[in-house]
């Protein structure tokens, strides 16, 4: 096997799936990178067992050569030293050479490499995800729909089916869920074009985060195939497999009040500031707790009281508040979490309660919708 | 005690003391920020012991309004929350009250901060370093001494004395040694109005680094003052104030050899980037060693072999050899740190055999040196 290799191409294919290897991996061969060549490309592959992405660099792109010299073959390469070698190559042509014996030689201007791979056929086979029973949606909608509700997801295994989020597709209408049981985010987007039903599959937050790092923000489609016990991922020129949560999800859609007593319009910046600043005398503390109080006027007081070191005090002016007067408590980073999320100027936070899981919105956009329990400290 | 000041202002001065404050000293009231305010301005105050630093803020500089409303008075703050706190209050202007029970209220727009403080009278005083006898020079050209000197200085405690930069005045000319017993680097510059002498003095490199961290680049000079067992710095609104090693520095001269018999004039940045691509295979080895060879041609090979992971082998261009043949082995680590320091573009490497140490020069500056002893690996 040996082929020539425009080095840039190299290095942001190596970089993509380096994200899916893992040095602590309990299968040894995983530790490596699989390498796969063929006269029309060269195919990388990175897994961990939960996470499997091969990124693919033709030999040509729209006229331009990025591999020549083809001669085919598949080796297994160090996955510690060889992205930094490439990384660090003098030329931006670089040359890989196996023999027989699995040894490969990296040449690059004055510069040889001689390192020893492994046999491909050591490598597992990746799982096939059937991509007959897909759909597609823009890049961009998909990351924004994962930065809204993966950070909600848990990060205690003692409910393993929680540390996912949770994926439904039904009339044409795609649901993003995640919760740890103490708040909950949800996003959902009309699929216009997909004639498919996605009853609920639940992948793994970490797989969405992974995936998000990857994926450059990009108006172009990703296509998006499930099975029983993977999902697949698919761009032009990417792979991003992850195995599924086991279980079931918890009903989550009776969590969700449907009316109100109290109703705050209110700006979200000023808002996010003075929670986070009323946060800054908690950092030790797990439960982070903020109070927020809201009497006749529209002026919110946020405060926060941390007996050895001291208390903070401040007022946040709503631009609409209805309802019954509120005394609630809650945690601090699950409210900064949920109004970071939203992206709107404008928040409407809804309470029934002071005991009551609320509601916070975007002010004119009904498909987001993030969820906080209070915390009991009156 | 009352005040009102900028809070841009407040931030850079509490940024920098910050530097000295520690959360893990073992005199609980140094986890505080003393700060002293008095009619011309506020003096804030962060030590460990080691080392300590004071930055004043005055109530009026350049015409500009800094600090008013002052009523005097001291207080220790709490450095845990009161940086953070600092920086995220909501205006540009800060009010800062404190009453006889050290409670200390921070007002900025709608927001209010209590936080508990505590007497100043329990802070320790800092030593007096008498300044009369004391030199001058520019603040960037002191930063790129310790920068070209500080590391090589040795992490190990078994020599604490190695541990800092030995600094020696004579016959207005300035010395920095650094030694780790496996390298060393020197610079030297002259300082033509300085009529005193420090016989030698070692700063530990962990002050110097601080420092370096603490100064902007600028023409400005800085005041350098030292006493028996303290070192200050001065600048128009910092002090520095560092403890200094005991012991005896060994004497570093005889180490350094007078003749040579291999003499390379090479361009730093190809043989720097070749040295760093050689170590990339030995990353776990504490002892990185790479071989240097030259043979009768202008061409320097560079090699490393690490028997489980492979080996490379490159070549750079001298410009000019001159003398016998050579086969030397390194610490890569050593020479990228030294080539690093150098900051010209062409060195010149003097060899007195594979056994002995070597030395690294600019080739247009006789200002600074770098040394290392080989490996033994033939």
């Amino acid at each position: 096997m040996r082929f020539t290799i425009q080095r840039d191409k190299l290095i942001n294919g190596v970089q993509d799936v380096m994200k899916a290897i893992s040095s602590k991996t309990v299968v040894p061969i995983l530790t490596g990178m699989k390498m796969e060549v063929r006269k029309h490309g060269v195919t990388l592959t990175g897994s961990d067992s939960d996470i499997s992405i091969e990124s693919y660099i033709p030999a040509e792109d729209e006229g331009k050569v990025n591999v020549e010299n083809i001669e085919e073959g598949t080796i297994v390469l160090q996955a510690k030293y060889f992205p930094e070698i490439v990384r660090k190559l003098p030329e931006s042509q670089v040359d890989i050479d196996v023999d027989e014996q699995f040894n490969v030689k990296i040449t690059s201007g004055k510069s040889e490499f001689n390192l020893n791979g492994q046999n491909a056929d050591e490598y597992p086979l990746l799982p096939q995800v059937e991509t007959e029973n897909s759909f597609e949606m823009p890049i961009d909608l998909l990351k924004n729909m994962i930065k809204q509700t993966v950070f909600a997801v848990s990060t205690m295994e003692t409910r393993p089916i929680l540390t996912g989020v949770n994926i439904k597709l039904e009339n044409q209408k795609l649901v993003f869920t995640a919760t740890d049981s103490h708040r909950l985010a949800k996003r959902e987007i009309p699929i216009p074009d997909a004639n498919m039903t996605i009853e609920q599959v639940v992948v793994p937050g970490k797989s969405l985060n992974e995936l998000s790092k990857i994926l450059n923000d990009s108006e172009e489609t990703i296509e998006i195939s499930v099975t029983n016990n993977q999902v697949l991922f698919r761009t032009k020129h990417l792979n991003f497999l992850s195995r599924l949560l086991d279980g079931n999800y918890p009903e989550t859609s009776r969590l969700i009040p449907d009316h109100s007593k109290t109703t705050i319009q209110i700006k979200t910046t000023p808002l996010l500031r003075s929670i986070e600043r009323a946060s800054l005398l908690a950092k030790e503390e797990r439960n982070n707790v903020v109070k927020f109080t809201n009497n006749d006027d529209a002026l919110i007081e946020i405060s926060s009281n941390s007996p050895e070191v001291g208390n903070v005090e401040e007022q946040v002016t709503a631009d609409k508040v209805d309802g019954e007067n509120l005394k609630i408590s809650f945690s601090s980073k699950y409210m900064i979490d949920a109004l970071k999320a939203i992206e709107y100027d404008e928040v409407i936070i809804e309470f029934t309660g002071a005991m009551r899981p609320f509601i916070i919105r975007p002010i004119e956009d009904d498909s987001i919708l993030q969820l906080i329990l209070p915390v009991r400290t009156y």
